[in-house]
């Protein structure tokens, strides 16, 4: 990302917080690049711990990146959040629907898709693995354990869906797709194999996989 | 709730299947109560298993109410996915936000309550409470209580933005104000008392508490 903006309306002094290699800035950059939105980015470094020193914490007391300050000052945390703010500001390409009907079945399963995939990635990967002894207290075995059947057992579900539809949600690319990817990506840090026989699975994740923008924040 | 449809557009043989005191069919009722919406309803009886039988199972294999059927027989699950489709039908009263910055403001504070407070209080439930033995499996005692501080952290923050500001996302009522409300009158079952000290998320509540809408599924 550069930090000049292309797409009008988005003001000079916004700055998007991400930091490398983190799921969740990664959802918004993806974002940004099928919308063809640039914003100029500052990385906060999570290794130094960044992100639990008081400049940052002035700007998300929750201590956690993506972050967008707007040219008023105004504080956006949450993936989501930014990228419905966005999407409100270039409503082209529609990521989140556009009939009532679409945009709750965009909804549904963009809530399904992070309460039963990626919450159960996530949580293996912070009670299980190592590296995350000294964020996740206490690190909890047997709920890592625990989230691994829940991580597969929705994974078959999402298979069936792909069998009978090219995308997620709608009949098209949604922010299901994106935040879905971004997901199964993830689970090689959490220690989950994909399941060779989900091959509906397969051919989506590598359709999306292949989209220039799935690039950004990778 | 009546079978008579009273907001136009409502078509008549939608459905909304609801369960008696049960938080995400609350969210619902409420939200649908304030939009002076009124949906046919089917009640689903949880402690008779009617959520695990073929029928139910049929309309929603996630085993989850709330429910829409819609009238062609569009599925929606997902009580925020609900919410929004009338949202949608029925821009006003608005209660997603509607600028830009509004919808990122509404979106991020929706976010950070479910995240960061209502599945804390739902883990500690499920995991913690004798009568949900035979449906979370496994119960990770440890678990349950490593949410009950979760909890209280944020109800801390809370507090202080309620410090600041009459609503939780704008200085309106939003969905977020239903939700966290709803999340936390369900602490009791939880069995995670509300500090007295939190003056502030008190004198909120109550405000929130005293809308004719919150009757509606508690």
């Amino acid at each position: 990302m550069v930090s000049r903006p292309v797409n009008k309306g988005t003001p000079k002094a916004m700055k998007l917080y991400i930091s490398d290699r983190a799921p969740n800035p990664r959802r918004v950059q993806f974002f940004l690049a099928e919308k063809g939105i640039e914003v100029p980015t500052h990385k906060v470094d999570l290794a130094q711990k960044e992100h639990l020193k008081d400049e940052f914490l002035r700007l998300n007391p929750r201590r956690k990146v993506p972050v967008l300050v707007l040219d008023d000052g105004t504080i956006i945390a949450e993936s989501i959040a930014i990228c419905r703010y966005f999407e409100a500001l270039h409503p082209q390409p529609n990521l989140f629907g556009a009939a009532p009907k679409d945009i709750a079945l965009v909804e549904m399963w963009l809530r399904q898709v992070e309460l039963e995939l990626w919450l159960p990635i996530q949580f293996a990967f912070r009670h299980l693995h190592p590296a995350l002894a000294e964020r996740e207290i206490p690190q909890v075995a047997q709920w890592g354990e625990a989230n691994k059947p829940k991580v597969l057992d929705f994974l078959g579900y999402l298979n069936k869906r792909l069998a009978d539809s090219a995308y997620i949600a709608l009949d098209r690319f949604t922010i299901v797709d994106l935040v879905a990817v971004v997901a199964i990506d993830f689970m090689r840090a959490a220690r989950i194999a994909l399941p060779e026989d989900l091959t509906h699975i397969a051919r989506w994740r590598a359709e999306v996989s292949a989209r220039p923008a799935a690039k950004a924040g990778a």
